[in-house]
């Protein structure tokens, strides 16, 4: 079931952030920012924040991706995401976007698609009522939280993959990583997820590093919810709650092995007709 | 000395947050905003930060309280806060007002009070000197720490909560929560939530979530005090320091049954005059 | 090796942040504050953040210390530094600045040298790239990670110490502290402190809260880094990555008597140019 040949790849991808230690470039929300810069340096990338906008195109500059991620969002926020992102695209730099919230405010809505319109955006990490809302321009999710079960968004993740050129991950209980044709199911991850702030946007950011690594796009992205995904499972067994959980993920991810991730790592293949059928089941 | 009708309540509200799990709308400030969006997690809530003028509006349509934090404030910030509170009181959502700093700073006095008279908010929830400042306009707390003990604010308390129609709530060792007329002294609690930055946000946080479960007011705001109270107790044994007790509360907050809150509230009943004369004793 | 009466002088320095629990106002970073707060509380003093220019010349006048730290830096912010930095200039408070990203970009490094053009600062702490940056104008670090040996910055900080009249501080895996003619090495710290956001901020903090004790700058900001480093060590010993490890370093902040100061305290003095010849060795 589970494909051996991707774990193998998210094992050399995850070795390959630690010897690089990939400069990650977040613009992003204030509530998790720091949990997101702990687990950069867990997994072996250098974080950088910074989003004013008279300085963002030359931290672009030094950095190896950028992750835009739109929680916590303001006008002038948007607006240094967009300088940002077209330097990046000017030095072929990977973005990733995480568009929380999208669906709730028209600002947030407004906001994730002006930025894939202008963009060329390589992976866009959201959770299910957020992907929903930028096919349907409809979901009116629960503040950013969930309310679509992930497999509910899967046809509004393979129109979107293929409209935009872009990976589309839905993290859910089971993750969906997809470019439009294939669907990457990334099985690896805890519960307890959902019971921290920022549980989204660290995959996010950890997404951005694993691109930064030099890897294949699709691949890399699954790659790292594996990663994320397996440090939760060893973090949910050393813990006993919400608050033990997310320090014992930082310890997790930092004490990963490249062969831990290559036994770990729980991906699977499906079709995007047969998912969508496979969901329906 | 305990009133067990009150504890009972306490538990029910907290299971009434768990199955109701509400949106907490938070406008607040950069330093806890994480820590508080954790707890609220960890407590049953959904927690949603937010304040661009733009969207705050759009948030509060979809959330079931709302926090206004006066921490790290801003002129932009409080004017979001404006907006935000109209169209709460438009919906008739509970909101919850953290006065963080009053007294120290114009900006912050003249903020809460603005807030305080231009809108309609059913809790107050604060540390002695900001809500002696409040009052009196003139407590020169020492930044966001207390000078005051706990008894020598309760008039201030009893009055402004008589004036502004609201529940005050004023934290120290033992924390009083009063309508104007009646008090309830909470007894829970750990004098490590004075080694923690957050702790009253985070108090006030989950006095919103306790509100938006539809309890009354003046209970629901004790019920609140006392869950987090307890939970610190509980984190307190199973911690070494301030950093392991931040994190163990999260995990009692998230183990805290509606039993355990039945059996654990400690929360007094006194009238006002009585409350005064016993704290000058 | 080590110099024993810096060692005490530290020690009694903590013992003084102690009693005084002095107020350290922190205009900073998004990403660190929360970490930083939670520090300085268990280090003995008490935080404040605040940034608005509208309030801050009121905050100043209310502490003790003031940082002015660089992280996630605006234009607007940068101005309400220099505003708060002349108030306390007039009100002879120490100043800490922590001039991080100095280098990476234009912003960071013109706000830094204006600040220390235009304010009277006692300490200049950053890690060998932004120190270099200060002095050459030239280092392109690594975000805020940093690039150069700790040596290889020796001599911009002796420069640097010179011609403004401050103590610099370089941290590394031996921090170096000069007032440009002697050098004081510390050597307290533990590898673990690179592997969590904020540890550098953390440290420019606490240094405040060492100045804010009253004792001599020089011998002030040396004690103040092997307190945090010597908390490491202890930190290090009791977790098992940089999860565990940033919750036990703020336990052994808390935790950290005088006597044990007195005693773990590792600091070296050098004449600063045996300190170059050393280092080129």
């Amino acid at each position: 079931m589970f494909d051996q040949r991707l774990a193998e790849k998210a094992g050399e991808t995850l070795h390959r952030v630690r010897e690089r230690r990939p400069l990650v470039h977040c613009i992003t929300n204030y509530v998790t920012m720091n949990y997101t810069a702990n687990a950069l340096l867990a997994v072996g990338a250098s974080p950088v924040m910074a989003h004013a906008e008279e300085e963002v195109e030359e931290m672009v500059a030094l950095a190896q991706a950028l992750v835009l991620n739109l929680g916590t969002l303001t006008q002038a926020r948007v607006e240094a995401m967009a300088k940002a992102g077209r330097e990046a695209n000017k030095r072929r730099l990977p973005i990733v976007l995480d568009p929380v919230g999208a669906g709730a405010t028209t600002l947030r809505s407004r906001s994730a698609r002006k930025l894939m319109e202008d963009l060329s955006i390589q992976v866009i990490r959201g959770n299910p009522s957020e992907i929903l809302s930028l096919c349907r321009g409809e979901a009116k999710p629960k503040g950013v939280e969930t309310m679509h079960a992930v497999d509910e968004s899967a046809q509004a993740a393979l129109k979107l993959a293929q409209d935009y050129h872009a990976i589309l991950a839905v993290s859910g209980p089971v993750d969906l990583v997809t470019d439009g044709r294939t669907v990457y199911k990334v099985h690896n991850g805890h519960p307890m997820m959902g019971y921290m702030t920022g549980a989204g946007c660290t995959a996010t950011a950890v997404i951005a590093s694993f691109l930064a690594a030099g890897s294949e796009t699709h691949q890399a992205a699954a790659a790292a919810l594996s990663c994320l995904g397996l440090a939760a499972e060893t973090a949910a067994k050393a813990s006993n709650g919400p608050g033990t959980f997310q320090i014992q993920l930082l310890d997790a991810l930092y004490h990963m092995r490249e062969g831990d991730l290559k036994q770990g790592a729980r991906i699977e293949i499906a079709r995007g007709a047969e998912l969508i059928s496979d969901q329906n089941r």
